[in-house]
């Protein structure tokens, strides 16, 4: 582990926490992916940007698609947090509008949709997307659309990660099959449709 | 084009037209897709198979992923065809149900995966895929959406895009990344969810 011994590593303080290099290394993992995508990310560059020895980042993430989406879900996390003003139709348009930002003017979107096509014909990537990405969101989505159900907002027997499919997964849709662009008002018309109904006869 | 002396393209009586070969050949790949998927689906194969020179297959499909999309579209054409009895909650149900199963219970759904997967880095791909196949399936649920706004069954002002993307493009987001299962259930509460809206307070 020839790197132990850099600057980014010790600092003057010893061996620094696992966690704290962890977190460390998926920031560095972050920035690079938001700011240029992952045709660049490799295990060699995040070895030299964070200071931290391959061998170390190969005993934390087994290949380079589970430190993407790693270091994707830590760095867009703050960002697609769930507000709670009590109001689920206002904290659902904010959240979708902060979720499509990401995807249409970071490289977000670029970023996971290559991994999700990659993921098609490769178990271990589909695998890495679930386990680090997807079903973790799912949970965080679920969580504050049970607290509307829990607050009469949203009707009780509704399954909310049917919901998840109806909102996000919509915009997943456009974003990897883009027949039509993803727009303020194509959020805005997601939440309304789902929440109304579009029943001309209710 | 030394093939075309042989029995499957004279029948005895000349030269066939070509859109008689052309759906034949659409025939022939539809059927190896649903039965197979894509991954033995070569253009010597279907030469063979149709008894058409690969001379002639490339004149009219430029790749491997055009051929699929085109023969995938005309095999699934007639089950995934909008039932129009009056009642679009039904035939949503009914249409969307038919697409689960073509998307389930045949190769269908894989193929459809791999090629959207390979289409995030193949921009020819990605095109072949948006004019051979969701741009026509988009405009065919859009007219049975509107035939529906027509009848007063669904509100005017809903953009019935959007409402592609909030059902078979949640059918689309369980399929590319399966968190959850696509079963019956699911069919049924998108649609309800969709009609009826998932508002406590309405």
């Amino acid at each position: 582990m020839p790197m132990t011994n850099q600057p980014a590593v010790r600092r003057g303080r010893g061996r620094r926490p696992a966690d704290e290099v962890r977190a460390d290394v998926l920031r560095t993992v972050g920035e690079v992916l938001l700011a240029e995508g992952s045709a660049d990310l490799t295990f060699e560059r995040v070895a030299r940007l964070s200071g931290v020895s391959k061998t170390t980042l190969y005993k934390w993430w087994p290949s380079k698609g589970a430190l993407a989406l790693d270091g994707y879900f830590h760095a867009v996390e703050p960002t697609l947090a769930f507000p709670e003003t009590g109001d689920i139709r206002a904290d659902l348009i904010a959240q979708l509008r902060a979720f499509a930002r990401v995807m249409t003017e970071t490289s977000g979107g670029k970023v996971l949709a290559e991994l999700i096509g990659q993921s098609q014909t490769d178990p271990d990537l589909a695998t890495a997307y679930r386990t680090l990405y997807s079903a973790e969101r799912r949970r965080l989505a679920g969580e504050r659309l049970q607290a509307a159900q829990r607050a009469g907002q949203i009707r009780a027997e509704v399954d909310v990660q049917v919901v998840v499919d109806q909102l996000w997964g919509a915009v997943y849709h456009r974003l990897l099959i883009p027949d039509e662009p993803v727009t303020d008002e194509f959020v805005l018309a997601l939440v309304h449709n789902l929440l109304d109904g579009i029943s001309g006869r209710s």
